[in-house]
C-alpha cells in the first residue's frame, strides 16, 4: 500500500540524518497522498540506524492508523494540521537542528539577511507565539499545528515553507517529503549564517524587498530562470 | 567476572569517542552492578584507539581494586561518590566536551531554553560552587563528588541527570553506562544551542514550567507517550 | 573542444564540494581560454553528485553558447564581466560558504586581522555597495559584475582576488579555475577566524602595513621565498 | 641519516593534518637530535597529501642544510631560535588552526579558564608583543623566535609549551615532535572553549591558583598520578 510514497518518506527520513540535522531520533518526516487522504510518517522513537520502510506508519487525516504495527511519531497531530490547512504541501519535516533550534529558542523571527535566504524563503521565517498553558496541557501537538497555521494567517505557506515554533524548533514543508527535508537543510544553513552575521553586526538589516523579489522569483514561479526547467 | 557489565562499559566508552565528545583520553565511563556493589571503569590515560574490555578495572564502592592490572581513571572517587548517593543510577560519564565545558567555565547554570533540553533534563542543569582550596588540595576527586551531591540537595538526580562542575566540565549519569553517555551527548547539544541562542538574544528566558512539564513528562514516567513502550 | 580547460573546470567544481564550501548547487566555477576568448562554466542547478565534464557549457565573452546542451549558471554574466575587466584572471568562483556569506550579509569589508589573511589577500577584502532597485530589476547578474568592478576602482584585483557582494556572498578569482577555488577556501577560513576574533575582541584592529607587506610579499612577486619555486 | 627522527617528524606532520589543524600547507613540525645538533623539518609549501619522509630537510642549528633537496619551511629560523633557547624541548609545531589563530589575532593572552587548560598549560598561554617594523623587515622569522623567547623571560617554557604570536598564530613545543603536535591540538581545543565561554560570559575569570596547581601537577612532575606511569 502506497509503496512509492512509503519509499520516498523512508528516503527523506534517512536524508535528514545524512545531512546531519538529527541527533538520535530528534526528527521526523511525513508525506501525503492527497487523492487517498493518507499520510506516511516515521514511527515514534525508532533509531534511524535500524529504520526500515516497513516500519513507517500510514494514517488518515484524522490520525487513525490504517497500516503499521508501530506508534506514529508523537508529532503526528502537528503534521496533520499542516496538511489540512496548507492544501498544496506534500511533505512535512520536523527537526531539532542546532542553529534553527537555537534561533527558535530566542523567539525572534529569522529575518531575510541575504540572498541565500531569499533564494528559498520569500521573506522572514516567522516564529510562532508561545503556546498557552491550556494549549500545552491538552492536545499539545495539535495545538502546535494550530499556532503554526495562525502564524501564517497573512503569510503564504508555499512561499515561506518554514516556521520556528517558539522555544521548540523548526517545522518545514514542501511539495513532497524530499522537498520538505531540503527546506530544513536550507533553514539550518541560513540560521547558522544569521547567528554569525548578528554576532559581527548586531544592527543587521533585512534585504530590501526588490532584492528579495529578484532572488526568490528567479528560482520560483513562471518567470524563474535558475536551473534547467 | 561481570562480563556483561564489562562489555557494556567498554561499548559506552567507545560510543563517547564515536559521538565526538572526547579528545585524546579526556573522558571516562563507568557502570555499576548494584547487587555485588562493584563498579567497572575505564583505566586512566589509556587511548580509546587501543582500549580493550580486558583493560577495564573493577573496583568496589570503597575504591579497592577487585580485578584489573591497570590504575583506574583518576576520576574514580567522583564516580563512586555519585553511586553511593544517587541510588538509582547505573552509569556515570565524564567528558570535556567543547560546549558543555565552555558553559561550565562560565560558572552559570545551563537554563532550560527550549524543548530539546526539556525532553531530557527536568529543569536547569546546575553548576556546582567552586571547590575551596582545602577541598582541592586533599581528596580532590572525592570532594568533586561531594560538591555535586551538595548541588543536588534540592534537585532530583534522576530527573536532572547532569551537572556542570564549575571551571571544569560536565558529569552525567543514567540508568546504565550507555544511558549516561546519551545524557552527555544531549547535554553537549543543548549547551551548543544555548551558546548560540544567548549570542543572538542576551535576554534569553527559560521555558515556562508548563512547557517543561509537558516535554519532560511525555518522554518520562508513567504517562509518557513518546516511543514504542 | 577545450578538453583540458573543461577538465580543469570540472575538477575545480568538484573541489568546491570536497572542501565543504557548497550546499546543494550553491556555487559555480568557470575558467577562461584567453586566446580563444571562450569560457567554460558549470551548468545551472545541476547537482555536483551527478555533474560530468560533458555537461559543462562553453560560451564566448558575450555569453553566447558555443557548445553545450544545458543552460549555463545564472551567474554567468557576473563571471563574464569579471573576465572582461580583470585581464589577468583565468578562473572565477562563486559560493555561499557559511562564514564568508555571513560576513557579506553584514555589509562590512573583511579587514586584514592577521597573517593568514595577509598571506593571501593584500589588504581588506572589500564589500560592494548594495545594488539599486534598478540594477537588480534589469540585468541583475551583469550589474553584480559591474558593481564588483566599481569596487575595485582603486584596488588591484590580482592582489586582492576576492570580494564580498553585499547581502549576497563571495566571489573569488585567480590565475585559473583551481586557483580561484583555493581563494574561496582561504576566504572562508579567514572569515571564520574573523567572526570569532571579533566575538572575543570587538575592538579588533587591522595588521600594520609592514606586516601585511611582509606576509603578502614573501609568498607573492619576484622576491617571494615561500615554497619551492 | 637520522632515520628514526625523520620518521617521527614525518608522522607528526601527518598527524597535524589528521587532527584538522591545517588547511593546505599552513603548518609545519620539526624535531631535533640534541646530541648531533641537527633538526629535521618539513619542506616549504609541500602539500601533506604528497609529502614523503625523504622530502624532509635536515639542518644544523645555524640553519645550514645538511641533507635534503628541498627548501626548508620558511618558519625554520623561528624553530631554531626556540631550540637554541629552550634547552629541554625536542619538537616544535606551527599552525594557523582556526580558534587559536583567531585568539592570536585579538592580541590577548589566553587565560586559564578551566581544568582542560590547566591539565596541559601551567597558566595563561601568553601572546607576544607585536613585532616592530624593523623586526619584520629584516630577519622576520628569526625575530619571531626572539620575541617568543622574550615573552618567556618570566615563564617556564616547559610548563607552558605554547605561545600566541600577535596577529599571526600559535607555536607549540614539547619533548618531541609528536608531543608538540599534541600541544597544538590541546591549544586549539581550549581556545575554542574560551571563545564560547567569553561569548556567554564576557566577565570570565581565570581559575584560582590552587585549582591550576592541582590539575597541572596531577598530570606533570614527580607527584603526578594520572595515567599508568
Amino acid at each position: 500500500m502506497l509503496e512509492k510514497l512509503r519509499e520516498e518518506v523512508f528516503e527523506a527520513n534517512l536524508e535528514l540524518q545524512r545531512r546531519g540535522l538529527v541527533v538520535y531520533t530528534w526528527g521526523n518526516v511525513s508525506g501525503i497522498d492527497r487523492e487517498q487522504g493518507l499520510v506516511v510518517i516515521k514511527p515514534s522513537g525508532v533509531p534511524y540506524e535500524t529504520l526500515t520502510p516497513q516500519q513507517l506508519v500510514i494514517v488518515n487525516l484524522d490520525g487513525e492508523i490504517v497500516e503499521g504495527d508501530l506508534r506514529p511519531s508523537s508529532d503526528l497531530p502537528t503534521h496533520l494540521e499542516l496538511y489540512r490547512n496548507f492544501p498544496n504541501i506534500g511533505g512535512v519535516t520536523h527537526t531539532h537542528s542546532t542553529y534553527a533550534t537555537a534561533w527558535a529558542q530566542t523567539m525572534f523571527e529569522l529575518p531575510c539577511f541575504g540572498t541565500t535566504h531569499a533564494d528559498h524563503f520569500y521573506g522572514a521565517v516567522p516564529c510562532t507565539r508561545p503556546l498557552t498553558n491550556a494549549e500545552v496541557e491538552n492536545n499539545y501537538e495539535l495545538n502546535t499545528g494550530k499556532v503554526i497555521v495562525e502564524t501564517f494567517a497573512d503569510i503564504d505557506p508555499d512561499a515561506v515553507p518554514a516556521v520556528l515554533v517558539a522555544q521548540h524548533g523548526p517545522f518545514t514543508w514542501g511539495k513532497n517529503a524530499a522537498d520538505s527535508v531540503k527546506n530544513s537543510v536550507v533553514l539550518e544553513e541560513v540560521a547558522k549564517m544569521a547567528v554569525f552575521a548578528v554576532s559581527v553586526n548586531p544592527e543587521m538589516r533585512s534585504v530590501p524587498q526588490y532584492l528579495l523579489d529578484k532572488h526568490y522569483l528567479r528560482k520560483h514561479g513562471k518567470n524563474a530562470y535558475y536551473g534547467q526547467n
